[in-house]
C-alpha cells in the first residue's frame, strides 16, 4: 500500500495559480536584477557541514544534514554534507573557488531554494526560496555600491502588490561612532539594548543600559539616536544638534546621506529612508544595513534586508569586502496569499483554448494552436470533442480568457469568442490580436 | 581555519556566462511549455523515505536521506525524508495530495533539481536539474496527447544549438501484441533482451532468444520488427509485410501512426520517427514511448524520453493515467559545454557599461542607467572613474558589447561607443535603441 499523502509542516508547496503569481513576481525579480547587470549563478543544494556550521552562532541555522541512505559509517563521517541555509555561505564558497575565473567587483544574483529545521510557525519555513544579490570586490569595495541596494529594493517592491512600504537604512558607524563618542565602550551591548526598543519600550531599554553601567544621560542620549529617522538628509542635522563628534560617526552620517540622496534621486520620496534605530545585522555587517517593511505588515518583520561587510569571504592572503540583499520570496509570496489573497488571473499560461468541432477536425484545431503559437499565444487544444458549452466551461474553469472556435464563421472562417464580454467575432489565427494585457495570467489580489 | 574550498563530484556548477548560457535554454523550455498550455509547479525537494523507496527497483535510484543534524533517533525514524530522485515520484503526490483542487486533464512543467547518489561518471550527476511535462487526467487519457509530446520535443530542439536530433518513438503495444502475434508469452524477458540489440548485436540477441525457449524464426521475427523505422507511417506497412497479427498489434500501430502524422504535420520531417527498436522503458510504460538522440552523441544516451502510463498515481478509488516527457538539463548543458563549446556572449546581462567621466559626475553616469533602464536595456554603471582606456577594458573583459560616455559629444550630449566596431555615435539615453540582439546575452558555441 502507498503511504499516505499528507503535507510536510515548514514545506509550503502552490497551487497552480499561486505558482503563477510566485512566477509573475519571481520575473520581476530577475528582470530588475538583470536591468542592474547582476548575473545569475546557481550553487548546489550541499556543503560541506563543517563549512555551515564554521561561523559561530551558526548552531541555530538548524542545519539539515544529507546521506545516501546506503551511505557507511566511514562516508558518513568523512564527507559529512548538509543542505545550506542561506545562499550567502554557498555564495562565499563559488567566490572562493572560482575566484581566478571571475571579474571583480562581481555582480551576482541567486534565486534558490534554502532548507532550515527551525520549528515551522506563521513566516518560518523549513524550506524557502531566497533571492539575493550582491556586489563583491577584492581588496576595497567603493561605498556607491551600498547606494546601489536600496533602489534595486525600492523598484522591486515598486512593481509588486504590497502597497505602502519602506525600505530602512542605518549606518553601523553611526551608533558605534556616537557611542564612542558619548563614552559607551561595548558597542555590541549597546546595539543588542537598543534593538529591544521596539519590544520593551524605552523604559526598559534605559534601565537595561544603566545595568551595562551608562549614565541615565547617556542611555537619554542613545534612546535620541534611536529615535531619529528621516526620508532625506535632514537626519545629519538632527545627530548634530545631539552634539556628539566622533570620527566613525561622521563618516557613517556621509555615508548614509549619500545613500539616501542617491534614492531620492532615482525613487520616490519615501520609499528609502535613514532610520537610526535599525540595529540588527549590526554584529556582522560594517557599513549600511537595510531592512524592508510593508505597511500594515510590520509584526512579520523584514521581507528583504542586508548589508555591507568587510569580508565576505577570505583565502588567507585576499578578502571579498561586500554589499548585498536578500529577499524572502517564500514569506513574501505566503504574506500575500495569506493577507492579501494574492493570485493569478487563471491557473494556466494558456490565453485561448481552441475548441474542437469534432475529433475528425482535430487537425484543424491543432493548426490553429500552431500558428497561434507560432505568434507567442499561449493556447491549448480543447481535450474532447464535447459539445461547445462544455468547452466553453473547461476554459471558464481555468480563467481562459478566450476560446477560438474553427470554421465558426459565416465563410467558413475562424471566430474567437472572449468570455468576459461574451463578445464573438470574426478571426485569422495568422493576424489576431491577443490583447497585451491577456498574454500572460495577471496578478490579483482580493 | 575555513574548510578547504572543493569541488563536489557529481555536484557541477556553471560559471557566469555558461550559467547565462543555462539560462537562456531554460527560458526556450519554459516558454514552449508555456505557449502549449503547461502550468508551472514546482514540490518541495523532500519526500517520505517509505514513497521515495516505494516502488520496486527503486532501490538503485540512491536516495539521499535527510535529516536534522539535532534529530533524535526517534526524529530519524518516524518522519525519515530524502530528496527526490525524479520528479515524477513527487508529482504523482502532489496530484493525489491537491486532485480536489486541480482541473484534469491537468497538463503541468516543472523544472527542477534532482538528487542520486549514483557514483559520477560522464553524463551522471549527483545533483542535476530536469524539465518535466505531463498530461494527467482522471479514469481514461486520450491518445492525441501522445501526438502532442514528441511535437514539443522537437519545436524545443529546433532551438538550442544541438545540430541534427531525432525523437524516435514506438509504443508497447507493438512489440507486446507482436510477440503474442508469434506465440511468445514473456512479453517482458523477451523485450529485455531485444533492448540489447545495439550493444550485442542480432547473433547473441538470437541465442538469448533461443535460450528463454522461442524458435530461430520466432526470433528472427522479433529481429525483423526491432529493424523497422520511417520517419513516416510507412512503418505500418512494413510491419504489415511482416504477416503477423494480433488486436494489440493493430492498436499499437494505429496510435503510432497518429503521433507519426501529427508531428509531420506540425515539425521538420526526420524529426519525429517510429523506431521499433526501442524497448526501453516499456516494463512501465503502457503506450507510446519516446527517446531522443542527438546526432553524433549517441554514446550519451537519450537527453529527453518518456512515455504513456496508465496510473501515474491512485488513490484506491481513483486511477490517473498520463503521458509525460523529461528532458535532462544538466545532461544536456553538460554535454553542450563540453563538446560543442557552449557558453553566453558575455557574462553578464548588461548590454551597455556607462563610463563615469569623474566620481562628482557619477550622479549624471546614474541618470543615463537609470532612463536605459526605464527602457529595459541592462546595464552597469563603471565602478571606478578610471580613464576610459580602462573602463572600456572593463567592459571588453566582460563582453559587453556597448560603453556610453555622458558629455562626451561636441554639444555636451553624450555619446555610445560600439567595441566591436568601435564606431563611436551621438546618443540619447531616452531614445537610443540598442540593437535587439544585443539586448540579451547570445548563445555561442566553437
Amino acid at each position: 500500500m502507498a503511504p499516505k499523502v499528507t503535507p510536510l509542516s515548514g514545506f509550503p508547496e502552490l497551487l497552480p495559480a499561486e505558482r503563477l503569481a510566485e512566477l509573475h513576481l519571481l520575473d520581476i525579480l530577475r528582470e530588475t536584477f538583470e536591468l542592474h547587470g547582476f548575473t545569475s549563478i546557481e550553487t548546489r543544494a550541499v556543503e560541506p557541514v563543517e563549512r555551515l556550521l564554521g561561523k559561530g552562532g551558526d548552531a541555530d541555522k538548524e542545519v539539515y544534514g544529507v546521506a545516501r541512505l546506503a551511505a557507511g559509517a566511514e562516508e558518513r563521517r568523512d564527507a559529512a554534507l548538509g543542505l545550506h541555509f542561506d545562499l550567502t555561505v554557498p555564495f562565499a564558497r563559488y567566490v572562493l573557488e572560482n575566484a581566478g575565473k571571475l571579474a571583480f567587483p562581481f555582480r551576482r544574483y541567486q534565486i534558490q531554494k534554502s532548507w532550515r529545521g527551525e520549528r515551522p510557525q506563521e513566516g518560518r519555513f523549513r524550506e524557502f526560496t531566497q533571492a539575493d544579490i550582491d556586489v563583491v570586490d577584492v581588496g576595497e569595495l567603493s561605498t556607491h555600491f551600498e547606494a546601489e541596494m536600496p533602489i534595486v529594493l525600492a523598484e522591486i517592491f515598486e512593481q509588486l502588490p504590497v502597497g505602502d512600504f519602506a525600505v530602512r537604512c542605518n549606518n553601523r558607524k553611526i551608533p558605534q561612532g556616537f557611542y564612542l563618542g558619548i563614552g559607551l565602550t561595548d558597542i555590541t551591548a549597546t546595539l543588542r539594548i537598543v534593538d529591544k526598543l521596539d519590544k520593551v519600550g524605552p523604559d526598559a531599554v534605559t534601565e537595561m543600559l544603566l545595568g551595562t553601567g551608562a549614565t541615565r544621560e547617556q542611555a537619554g542620549q542613545c534612546l535620541a539616536l534611536a529615535r531619529i529617522s528621516s526620508p532625506d538628509a535632514s537626519f545629519v542635522e538632527q545627530v548634530g544638534a545631539l552634539g556628539v563628534s566622533h570620527p566613525l560617526l561622521s563618516e557613517g552620517l556621509a555615508t548614509l546621506a549619500e545613500v539616501i540622496e542617491a534614492a531620492l534621486a532615482a525613487t520616490r520620496p519615501g520609499r528609502v529612508i535613514a532610520d537610526l534605530s535599525i540595529a540588527r545585522g549590526l554584529d556582522y555587517y560594517t557599513g549600511t544595513v537595510y531592512e524592508t517593511q510593508i505597511v500594515g505588515f510590520e509584526s512579520w518583520g523584514s521581507v528583504a534586508g542586508g548589508g555591507r561587510y568587510d569580508s565576505l569571504a577570505s583565502d588567507g592572503r585576499t578578502s571579498y569586502p561586500g554589499v548585498g540583499i536578500s529577499i524572502g520570496v517564500t514569506r513574501l509570496m505566503q504574506l500575500l496569499i495569506a493577507r492579501r489573497g494574492l493570485t493569478a488571473s487563471r491557473s494556466t499560461p494558456a490565453a485561448v483554448l481552441v475548441a474542437v468541432t469534432d475529433e475528425e477536425s482535430r487537425g484543424r484545431s491543432l493548426a490553429v494552436a500552431s500558428a497561434l503559437r507560432a505568434r507567442r499565444i499561449p493556447c491549448e487544444v480543447a481535450p474532447r470533442a464535447d459539445r461547445f458549452g462544455k468547452q466553453i466551461r473547461y476554459a471558464d474553469r481555468r480563467g481562459i480568457p478566450f476560446v477560438w472556435f474553427p470554421g465558426a464563421g459565416a465563410d467558413g472562417g475562424d471566430q474567437v469568442k472572449d468570455l468576459r464580454s461574451g463578445a464573438q467575432t470574426d478571426a485569422d489565427a495568422a493576424t489576431w490580436l491577443c490583447p497585451p494585457s491577456d498574454l500572460r495570467p495577471a496578478l490579483l489580489t482580493s
